[in-house]
């Protein structure tokens, strides 16, 4: 029997999923195409260093969910800000 | 007297606001330029649809950090989509 709370945490899980993963078409579309240039580097700056916050606050908090999600976020974002400061036009 | 627990707890808060206005550069950049070449749509729907669900999760669970943190998000991630629509190339 499926009750409220199955629900509730499958909307988590669906968020997880969501948040983590949907960055992957735009890692890949950056990787081909080189095109950074309407990307905010202080935006994507900001937003890696403050997912390493919440991998580190996963941690502490023995958060399993928290670390799985935000160490595969992190491994995306960080490539997306790599990839800014290699191709972006001083 | 600052204890463990209140520096992890920054650490959370500090993460929460990290990712939460760091999308403000961007919506400014993409606001003014009007420049979303490089952006994926399936990265900005797929992560949009999944902060809703986050902020659903954050209601259910009565929580006001995630709701706060993810309605601010919610708006900055569909002004972005918004804008990448509008602006697009077929």
């Amino acid at each position: 029997m499926v009750n409220n709370i199955d629900i509730i945490e499958g909307v988590g899980l669906l968020a997880a999923v969501l948040t983590t993963y949907s960055f992957l078409p735009q890692v890949y579309k950056t990787w081909k195409t080189k095109d950074v240039s309407a990307f905010s580097l202080t935006t994507f700056t900001l937003f890696s260093i403050g997912i390493v916050c919440w991998l580190i606050y996963g941690i502490y908090k023995e958060s399993l969910s928290m670390i799985l999600a935000n160490s595969i976020t992190m491994v995306f974002s960080f490539v997306i800000l790599l990839l800014i400061i290699k191709y972006r036009k001083p």
